[in-house]
């Protein structure tokens, strides 16, 4: 394997990825047929489930104390692979409660500052124009715990299982606001969402005439009920809570409007004492999944190393592996094709002498963004401020073949 | 709109998607919340389903009498957007119903002509380097309907849900045939299920050694029972039958096996009595699905036509639309990116003026390969061979707004 070495404590050439996996099978030693291929199976369904063996793969919440429905769930990543998250496991982030709405009676408003305020059905929408991109969303509290002074030993889906990835389809908002003719002194878009904390956020009009989507569709089927049915507001690359569910309502104005969701919540504090506010992307972030913590090496071996890397501001174009702690790195592949704003699974081999190790990955985007140091990152804030974080994860693997969420 | 038009009975410029979808909102009427967010919704849930309005939107199935796992279901496309499959609603193909597996005792055996006969269990399987693709997987007998001689009645589900489209994360087939290594006269792989119709496909090595993947992952979860849980073959482009699920033995040989499902089914029956065995590819193909049959149009005006494409040989290069029942064609917009192998959403926006109307996609992929009419597939055949049909299929629209399938 010598040849095939890139930087330090074994991390192997990427291209070794078409090659050999190593020689895990074992010497074949029967072929007699199990008990399930000697009765009939069970028959068809209207709509599939996951395998009973599968019951731990789960989204793991947390819900104030007497308000079940103001909390987050969060994704499962470690027990998942590929970029896509299936419908079920997509994050969920509430704050009060998820609205069971009759599509039949909810509509779509927009009002302000236009020249013909206007209401959409829902059957409406569904006969305007669509289009089709697949699109991260991440709540921008995600990875908050690696603020803390000390490293959690949580698996990688509580540290970062706030961002989900989908296959959105709707109707472009700039297609809705030419419809209703925006003023030209307007600025921004307050969006309601029609749950029972009617959580609201200012967006600027330029990001609603971009990329913005009144999302219908995810991953085919309709829009679930967690995140939005029958609508929820796609503000691609932006921090999650602006991606309003359920939303009901764009109010065209001049000026944002300070809703509780941007200033008692999302926003970010500086050592000054003065808070950041409407900082919008999700900046360029990546987490090693495999291993990970609560997984065990198997003795030491041939290994993949796996995990997501992203970035709100456009397409991830190189993620850096490092076994040894940082003194050297080496690329990782990267999945094809890389989406802008969309999670990419990257890939890399390693042989695991067995000893100890520190793996870290690291990510830049289109923008020539990079991932900062945990402690540089940390250092911009106030004690505590943790939204945005998008400093450098690493994991220690042990001798005895556990991992640990460790500073580099 | 004249100036926009591009082919006769209203076809417009695909850039018009970009433009405005029409002036389909109401004038706002009244602002009142609904009564949802007056009290707070339900809480978080470890695995999340649609909505209860969402209930018709099903996988249709036919078992055959007394033998509820022999059959298919098919996926709902008319109701559905995007280009994803949710894995719910997958379509099926059981030869004698779904095995429960124990994914501990399930083994994948590589035998035959290699120099060391291996099994795999599924956890070693999933230490393996692995890759992830989007790709589709069509039953070969999908829109066989159309070589009836009357056009069915029934909806783009029924006529052509035997294909769905996932992400699939799974190790190279590539990848576990070196290790056991192959003998250079093996020519065939012959691949069994581990249900209790043990069905088996012969494969060629050369498929084996490129793209082919034991798929593991499904939209990031573990493959569904229905899609062969722990483990299902994934040939990209080749009839679904051959994608054996449920994969428990390769056998390695110099000759294919002429099993059940490659005589008895899945062969082409020729005018002159004989059959054509192993016609692997899926060629390419285009249905459009708004509108189609079930549908109405609510009076002339500005509609999005949209639908899917795809081609077992690589990409969709183009699809072209008439509204004229064939007088005229021009191009509809692709869903951007367009893979190889996957389903490829089209979508051109058409200017209905009430009259009747016939509509019809033809897809060219990057092979040259384009959809022959109807009417010349089907004088290929023997009468009412239906495997691989890929004909242009057409939607009349009446005046009265219905949409009837018919023959160009």
């Amino acid at each position: 394997m010598d040849r095939y070495r890139v930087a330090g404590n074994g991390l192997l050439d990427r291209r070794l990825l078409l090659l050999s996996g190593g020689t895990a099978g074992l010497a074949l030693a029967q072929t007699a047929a199990p008990e399930w291929m000697k009765t009939p199976g069970r028959g068809f369904s209207g709509y599939g489930m996951p395998a009973k063996s599968q019951e731990k793969v789960q989204r793991a919440f947390t819900a104030a104390p007497g308000r079940l429905g103001t909390g987050s769930s969060r994704t499962p990543l470690h027990l998942l692979e590929g970029t896509i998250t299936p419908n079920g496991l997509h994050f969920e982030r509430h704050h009060n409660g998820i609205p069971d709405i009759d599509p039949a009676r909810h509509e779509l408003m927009i009002h302000g500052m236009v020249k013909r305020p206007l209401a959409f059905s829902y059957e409406t929408l569904l006969r305007y124009p669509m289009e089709t991109h697949i699109r991260f969303i991440e709540c921008p509290g995600n990875s908050g715990g690696y603020v803390g002074a000390q490293p959690q030993q949580v698996n990688a889906g509580s540290l970062n299982g706030l961002i989900s990835c989908s296959e959105w389809t709707g109707v472009k908002l700039s297609t809705l606001l030419a419809e209703a003719g925006v003023d030209p002194a307007a600025k921004w878009v307050i969006a309601e969402g029609a749950d029972a904390a009617a959580m609201s956020r200012s967006v600027p009009l330029e990001k609603c005439m971009d990329d913005a989507v009144i999302a219908l569709y995810q991953n085919g089927e309709a829009v679930r009920p967690e995140q939005g049915f029958p609508m929820r507001l796609l503000l691609p690359g932006f921090e999650g809570n602006m991606n309003v569910k359920w939303l009901r309502r764009l109010k065209v104005m001049a000026v944002p409007v300070d809703a509780r969701d941007e200033t008692s919540h999302y926003t970010e504090l500086m050592p000054n004492g003065k808070a950041r506010q409407y900082m919008f992307p999700q900046a360029v972030k990546s987490a090693i999944l495999k291993p990970s913590f609560g997984m065990t090496m198997r003795g030491p071996g041939l290994y993949e190393i796996s995990g997501l890397a992203w970035s709100g501001l456009g397409r991830v174009s190189r993620v850096e592996i490092t076994a040894d702690g940082g003194k050297t790195w080496a690329l990782a592949a990267l999945g094809d094709p890389v989406l802008p704003k969309a999670l990419t699974r990257f890939r890399m081999p390693w042989q695991w002498d067995g000893g100890p190790a520190t793996l870290a990955s690291r990510a830049t985007d289109e923008t020539g963004d990079i991932q900062p140091a945990r402690s540089a990152w940390v250092a911009q804030y106030a004690p505590g401020q943790f939204y945005h974080f998008n400093g450098i994860q690493s994991w220690g693997i042990a001798p005895d073949g556990t991992v640990k969420n460790v500073y580099l």
